[in-house]
C-alpha cells in the first residue's frame, strides 16, 4: 500500500462502486468514507451485497488530513465547496460532480442552475478523460470526472476528430436506471421503469454542454450536438449510437470505407487499456461491471452517414472506475491497477 | 355477426394477438385458425394466456371458402404464395408479412433474397396504413399490412412531408423482443436479452426500404434514410427517435418553433382515431397493449434539428391491431370497433 | 347506466384499476374521484396510459352524496373514519383496506397499530370474498374487500375444508412489486427489485391474520397458517405455493389421489365464473391484468403433502377487480359486468 | 502456477463461468478448453463479455494428458463415459453433472432415465459439498460436484440435523432462468419469462433424490422432502425458502427461540469460508456473481415452524465456485483462492 483515499458522499451507487473498487485496490488504504445520511452504519448496513469492513463517518475536512487523494461524490453545486475546502487543505481531489467539468464559468448558471465561486479552480481542473488528457491528468491537484453520457460519446467520435470535419452530429443515447441516482422517486420506482422504455430531458440534457465542449475542443471548431438519453429497465450501462456526416477541409462530404474507418479506430486506440473497437456490435452486458468502453464503427452509405455504437457501464468507465484510472494516473500506478476486474 | 374471418398461421405472436382481437370483435365470426405446428391443439393448449375457445387446424385453402376475409401471418416468401391462392380464390386477404409491401418486385431479391412470381398481385396490394391510404384499404382486395419499425417512423415525420423538405433523416428505434418472432433461438434466450440492451442490423435491415418508399411517396422525392433498430429487454411496444433537418422548396433550412409544429401535428391527425400528439413525450407503456400510436414533436433549436418521439405497440398497432382496422375499413365497420381496448 | 359510483383515494395502484375498469363498466357512472395530492389534474396528468376524461378532486363527504357506491382505497386505519362517515351518510361502501376485513376488534391494535372506533361497523362488515360470501355481499351496506395474498390463499384451500382436517398449512407466496404501493421507497427502487428477489415480513405479515381467521371459519376449527411472502421483479400478480397434510375426522392422515383432488376442485368451483382449475400449474401470465384465479392441485405422495399453485393478479381478483364484482353482487349485474376483460 | 486443467464442455453457462474464474486464478493454467459445437472459435466469440484470450478444441481424451484436473460440464448421462475416460487414464476429475452424486446404482434409472454402467465410480465418487465432506474432497479422486438446489437447502438444514430432528420438510425453491441451461427453448424465450414467474417440475423434480439421500445421511435417519422448484425472472440466483417442525430424539415438537438458532447457526459455520449467517434475510443481489451462500433463520412460533432463508448464485455456489473450490480443497490451495471476487 502507497497512499490513502477517502471517499466523500460514499453511499450513492457511484460511492459505492468506488468503495468497493477500492477496497480490492492493492496500492491505496481507505481512510475514509463519509456521509451524512448513514454515519455510524457499516458499508454493510447500507450496502449488504459489498464485503468492506467499514463505517461511515460524517464529513470533517480536518479529519481527512491524512488523505492522500480524496474523491467527491456530491451532486452539483454542493460538490464545488467542499472539492475547495479540500484541495485548499493540500489534498488531490477527484471530483464525480460536474462542479469543475466546464470551463467557461458563465454555463454553471445556466446548466446548472447554480454561481461558481471558485472560478480558480474552474481553471485549474483538468478534464478526467484518460484518452484525451493522460498528461495533464498526471500532474493535476483536481480533476472533473466525466459525466456518464459524455465518456460514451466522445470516445466514440474522437478518432475522426483529427482526421475530418464532423456535421449533423447526434448522439442518442440509452442509460441503465442507477444513473439516475439511488434517491427513490416516482421516475425510478419499479412500477414506472419496468417493462417500460422512454426518451427524457429530451432537448437541452445537462450533458449537453459538456459534450459540445470536449467534442469542439477535439475538432478545434464549434461542433452543435443533438442529444437525446433514455431510461433503459437495465440496472447499470449506457449505449450510445452515435451518427455524423463526415467532410473534408473544404467541406465536401466524404464517406471512407468501414474498413478504413475500423482501421483508423483500431490505430487511434491501440494503446489504450480500457477502449476495444470490435467487428460485432457491442451489447451492454459487454461492459457491464467492467472500466471498459467497447465500440464499433459502420458506414451507412446509402444514407451517407458514419454511426458509431459505443457501451460503457455508466458507473464504472462513466464514474468510478474512471476515477480509479485517474488515481492511478496521479500516483504513477499502473493504469489498470484494481479497476481491470469486476466492479 | 357479419362477416367471417380466417388466421392463416395463427400460432405466432401476432398471430395470438389477432386470435384475441377476432374473438373479442362484435361484427365477426372466426370461421377457421390455421397452424402447421400445432394443429389439433386447442388455444389454450399453445396460449394458456387466452380464453378462446378453438382447435388450429390444418391450413387448407378449399375449408376456407365461407371466409370473407383472411388475415397471412406468415414469414416473408413463404407467405405470398398462400395469400396468392387465396385471393385467387375469391376471398380478400390482409397480409401481415412484408410480400406485398414493396411496389418494385425487383426489392425483394435484393432485401427479402426471393423472387416474386406475383407482380400482379405486387402491383394492386394497397399500403395498409389507414391514415395514408385509408379510401385504397377501402375498396382493396389485398392490403398489405405495413413493418412495425415503419408505422412508428411514417407516423412520425408524415405531418412534416406536406410542408417541409426533409434531410439528414434518422430513424433510432428501439423495440421489444416479441418482434423477433416466438422462434426460440440464442438471441431471444432470456439470459441473452435480460438486464441487457443492443443494436442489430445496424445498416440495412429489411424495414429501411419499406421506409425509404413510402417516406419518398409521401415527400414526393427521394428521401435517404439511416436506420438503426436496437432490443429492449421488454416485451412489446417500439419507440422510435426520429430526428431531420427541415428545408423550404428553396433548400433553405427552416426551423418552425415548437409550438408551430405541435399545431402542425394536432391539426393533421385531429380525425385520426388511434395518432395521439402529446406534449410530454410518451412512454412505452402508454401504448402497450393499444392501437395507438402517441407521439411528441421537439425542436432542437442549437443543433437546428427537428424530434419526433413516437411509440406503439408492435403487435398491434404494428401488426394485428392495424390488420383489424384495416378489416374494419375494408368492411365498413366503425374504424374503432374491435381495437379500442385492451390487445 | 344504472348507478353511480366514486373512488375516494383514487390515485393509487389499485385506484387507477378501478377507475379504468368503472370507466368502461356499461352499467355505472363516475361520480367523482377524490385524491389530496393530486386534485385539480386529471387522470392522463397523472396516468398517462388510462384514457379516461376526468379530474380528481378533494374529498368531501357532502359532494358525494349523489353516489350509491363508494369505494375506498386509503391506507390501513386511514380508510375506517373515512368509510363510516359514507356509511353513515347512506352510501354503500367497499372498502379496499383491511379496516374491517378482521371480526375481532382487537386484533387491530395488535396487527395493524390502531384502535377502532367503530367496532359497530366491524361487526356489519360482510368479508367481499364472492366466493364464500356471495349471499351477505348480495344485501352488505359495507363490504370488507379481501387482501391480495389471502385471497390467493383462500381459493386455493377452501376446496379442502369441507372434506379434510388440515394441518402443516404452509404458504409461501410471491408478490409482484405493485402491491408495495405507489409511494417511492428505497425498497420499490427499480435498482433495488430488478434481476433480484427476496422474503420480506417473514414472519407476522400483517395477512396472516386475516388468512388465519378466514381459514378458520371455513374450517371449523383454528387452522395456523406459516405465510412468507417474496417480492418478485415483476409489475403484477401474486403466485401462492400451499402446501398442507390431509387428516380425517379422526386425525388420521390421509392422501387423496391426484385425480381425486382434481375432481373435487372441479366440483367446488365449477360454477364460480372467476376461479378456473386447470391440470398444468398457472404462471403469473395467465392471470395478469385479468380477474381470474388460477389453480392446479398435485400430490406429493413421498412427502404426504397436497400442494396448491394458485395465481391471481394482485390489483385485480386481489384488488380493484374483486371490488368491481362486489359491486356487480350488490347491484343485482351480472357478476361478470366490466371485469371479463383486460384490467 | 502450479497446475494445470481442462473444462471439458466448456460452452454452457457452467462452462464459462468456470472459464473466467480458471482463467484468473493465480494458481492454475488452463491446458484446454472443449466443445464439440464450438471448436475452432475463440472465447470471445462465443461469450463476447469474456476477456479470456483462448481457443475451443474437439474432446480428445488423450490430449489431455498434461491435465492435471479435468472439470466435465456434459449434460447427465453424457456425462459419466466421459468422466469415466479420464478418471481412467489417470486425471483428477470434477464432475458438474448429476452422474455421480447419487450413490444407490439403482436411482439413475429411475431418477435421470439411463442405466449406470460405472458403478465402481459412483462408490467411488465424493459429493463435493465442501461443508460436509472437505476431508474426503481433499483425497478424492472423483469429485461428484453438488447440484444448484441441493446446496441451496442443504447448507439451510445443516446446523440442524446435528441437533434435533426434522420432520415436515418443506423446500420452495426460486432460480433464475441460467439454471435452465443455454439451450434455446419456447421455455427461455425472453416472452415466456419475462415478467412472469412459475412453478415447474411441482413433484418429482430431479434434484429431490440427492435431496433426500444427503438429508437423510446428515440426519442419519430419513427424511422426506417437499421440493417445489420456480422460474424467477432473472438471470442468475437461487433463493430457497426452507421450512420444517423440529422434535427431540423422543419425538416431542421443541421450538427453540430465535436467538438460540441464530447462535447454533452462526457457531456452525463460523469456520466456513463461504456460508455467512445474517440477521435480515438475504436477497439474491447479496450473492450473485459471488461464491457465498448466505442464510438467515427464523422461528415461526404461531405456526410451530422454523424457516430458513438461503441464497447462492446457482452458476457460482450452486456449480463451477463451488467446483473451484472443491480443486482447490484437492491441491491444497487455500480454499478461497480464485473465488473471492466477482464471477
Amino acid at each position: 500500500v502507497v497512499i490513502t483515499v477517502s471517499v466523500v458522499g460514499a453511499t450513492g451507487f457511484a460511492g459505492a462502486v468506488l468503495t468497493d473498487l477500492l477496497s480490492r485496490h492493492p496500492g491505496v488504504r481507505i481512510d475514509a468514507l463519509t456521509s451524512a445520511s448513514y454515519a455510524g452504519l457499516t458499508v454493510a448496513n447500507v450496502f449488504p451485497n459489498l464485503r468492506v469492513d467499514a463505517v461511515y463517518q460524517p464529513y470533517d475536512c480536518d479529519r481527512l488530513a491524512s488523505t492522500d487523494i480524496a474523491f467527491v461524490c456530491y451532486p452539483h453545486a454542493e460538490s464545488f465547496p467542499v472539492v475547495a475546502e479540500l484541495v485548499d487543505a493540500g489534498m488531490k481531489v477527484i471530483d464525480l460532480s460536474a462542479d469543475f467539468r466546464l470551463k467557461d464559468p458563465d454555463l454553471y448558471p445556466e446548466w446548472y442552475g447554480f454561481e461558481h465561486t471558485r472560478e480558480d479552480l474552474v481553471a485549474e481542473a483538468v478534464y478526467g478523460l484518460p484518452e484525451l488528457y493522460r498528461e495533464e491528468i498526471a500532474c493535476a491537484r483536481l480533476v472533473a470526472n466525466p459525466g456518464c453520457y459524455p465518456t460514451s460519446m466522445l470516445l466514440g467520435f474522437l478518432p475522426l476528430t483529427g482526421r475530418f470535419r464532423l456535421s449533423g452530429v447526434i448522439v442518442d443515447s440509452k442509460s441503465g436506471v442507477s444513473g439516475a441516482g439511488r434517491k427513490a422517486s416516482d421516475k425510478t420506482h419499479f412500477c414506472s421503469v419496468h417493462d417500460d422504455f422512454r426518451a427524457y430531458a429530451e432537448v437541452g440534457h445537462r450533458h449537453t454542454a459538456e459534450m459540445v465542449q470536449e467534442l469542439s475542443l477535439a475538432a478545434g471548431e464549434p461542433v452543435p450536438i443533438s442529444f437525446t438519453p433514455h431510461l433503459l429497465p437495465v440496472d447499470r450501462g449506457i449505449l450510445s449510437t452515435l451518427y455524423c456526416r463526415l467532410t473534408d477541409a473544404s467541406g465536401l462530404t466524404v464517406l471512407p470505407s468501414a474498413n478504413e474507418l475500423r482501421e483508423l479506430y483500431e490505430a487511434y486506440y491501440q494503446d489504450e487499456p480500457f477502449v476495444e473497437v470490435v467487428s460485432a456490435v457491442p451489447a451492454l452486458s459487454e461492459v457491464q461491471e467492467t472500466n471498459f468502453c467497447r465500440m464499433a464503427v459502420r458506414v451507412d452509405a446509402a444514407a451517407g452517414m458514419v454511426k458509431v455504437v459505443s457501451v460503457i457501464d455508466n458507473l464504472v468507465k462513466g464514474a468510478s472506475g474512471q476515477a480509479v484510472q485517474n488515481m492511478n494516473i496521479m500516483c504513477g500506478f499502473d493504469e489498470r491497477l484494481g479497476v481491470e476486474g469486476r466492479a
